[in-house]
């Protein structure tokens, strides 16, 4: 297949499959969500996505209506159904299926959705250009949910403004972005905002905070200042479908470029760890 | 019919009616919505809805597939489909159907959703029981989106430990609750938090206003302490299908009850203007 969408056990094609009318998710956005690259058959970093779906559905009280290990033979079984060699992997589970009220029946079975395509990855290579906006979201960003209105609308002003991505901030303090994780690199050290509940904790955040240790790289989880993002030698922003990308601009003006070696060590760690898990040898979709 | 579900065109029973996987609605709670009673055919204060409901939908940038007078007429023919002689009218908009990513193609035609199905409204006579939390929402709460998973939850812990709503406070500050609004009258003057982007304006609340003003009640709209809600003459919980209700208690504390008249005044007002409205003389499903 070219595209594939799965829901409560039916396959089809994203565009041809339906699902039913009282599906929290349409009320509520009442669901929860995890992505990540499928290459080469594999579904990359399996077990680390696997593992924060199922914390996030714990923390909303959602039944995944199967156990990880049958979740992660499912989305590899899929995954290989689709024809392209590298694919985003998507899946997501919703409350379950009843009448529209904002209780809930306690342990309702929830219902799985999935959706694999191609996708070509970003090229490390390419700077990115950032704007930034005050974070406006509610206080459970550490829960990857389906309530996402504030990332939509800022992406989209983002992309009509000419930015690829958005920095949030709290006031001053820098949180992440629209949708990836914000760090920088300052004097040598690895700055992120620590995993609170003002951010997701990112996968590919995990992983480049992995290789920073096994590069000897100093990490500090610690909330930094909008100002210090400015100032930073680099500014790094990372997410399981884009990986390790560096910014060139932020607002329009010159951000990071300062210490491109470890930028470039960094990156070449995330796609050594890549090509290792999934054998794949190319990032084209 | 018993009760009635709409998709773009599409009629049939909520429990039958398909959607299509590419909603935006399923990844993001891409949309806006809206709610009242519809009694004796009529859709009660339906201008007031329409007005609220398209300012959302322009606020998310989401185009509404028909004209405001055009929806009130079609609201109006599905719900005299429907059998029963008091009922939930409700609808949203999504912002339409395409490839799941946080952009979206501008002016994409939003699809139209509705659901009518029979209700009971309350007894006003019947205090309720109220308890409190932290407003952990995000600042778009001017806006009636289908981002509601912090009320889901909220209205799940209250229902599990036996209230009826949930007293919303950012800080000290009272906003609402969990899915009404909450105002207060103390010394005879009427109190509610002010129509900004940390309250939905309600349109029963709106009303209620309009009611104090005719009655000679004074009206002040700004922000109020949780203290001063614990220690007020009356607290009224308000909402489009539950009009004027009065609490009774507060964490299991006698709350309210100290202006009986006043109260009783403002609720005879409320139900006044439903009968009137709708010619409807019931308030039973």
């Amino acid at each position: 297949m070219e595209a594939l969408a799965y829901y409560d056990g039916k396959i089809g094609t994203p565009s041809e499959l339906m699902v039913p009318f009282n599906d929290r998710v349409h009320f509520f956005g009442d669901g929860c969500y995890d992505a990540t690259v499928g290459a080469n058959g594999k579904v990359f970093l399996l077990q680390d996505h696997l593992d924060r779906f199922y914390t996030s559905a714990k923390l909303l009280d959602i039944r995944i209506p199967m156990e990880k290990e049958a979740l992660g033979t499912l989305l590899t079984e899929l995954l290989q159904k689709v024809d392209s060699k590298v694919n985003f992997v998507y899946w997501q589970v919703t409350r379950g299926v009843e009448e529209r009220n904002h209780v809930y029946t306690p342990d309702i079975p929830g219902k799985l959705w999935v959706l694999i395509r191609p996708q070509t990855l970003c090229d490390p290579d390419v700077p990115i250009a950032l704007n930034d906006e005050e974070d406006t979201r509610f206080f459970h960003c550490n829960i990857k949910t389906l309530n996402l209105l504030p990332s939509v609308m800022t992406a989209q002003r983002a992309k009509c403004a000419g930015f690829d991505e958005t920095v949030f901030h709290r006031g001053d303090i820098v949180t992440e972005c629209s949708h990836s994780n914000v760090s920088v690199l300052k004097d040598g050290v690895f700055y992120s905002h620590p995993n609170d509940e003002f951010i997701l904790r990112g996968i590919a955040k995990t992983h480049i905070i992995q290789a920073c240790y096994r590069l000897g790289i100093p990490v500090l989880e610690k909330p930094f200042t909008f100002e210090f993002l400015k100032n930073a030698d680099e500014v790094i922003v990372s997410s399981s479908s884009k990986f390790c990308l560096r910014a060139g601009t932020l607002n329009g003006q010159s951000v990071g470029g300062k210490d491109p070696a470890t930028m470039k060590a960094i990156q070449d760690e995330v796609l050594r760890e890549f090509y290792a898990y999934t054998g794949c040898t190319t990032l084209e979709g």
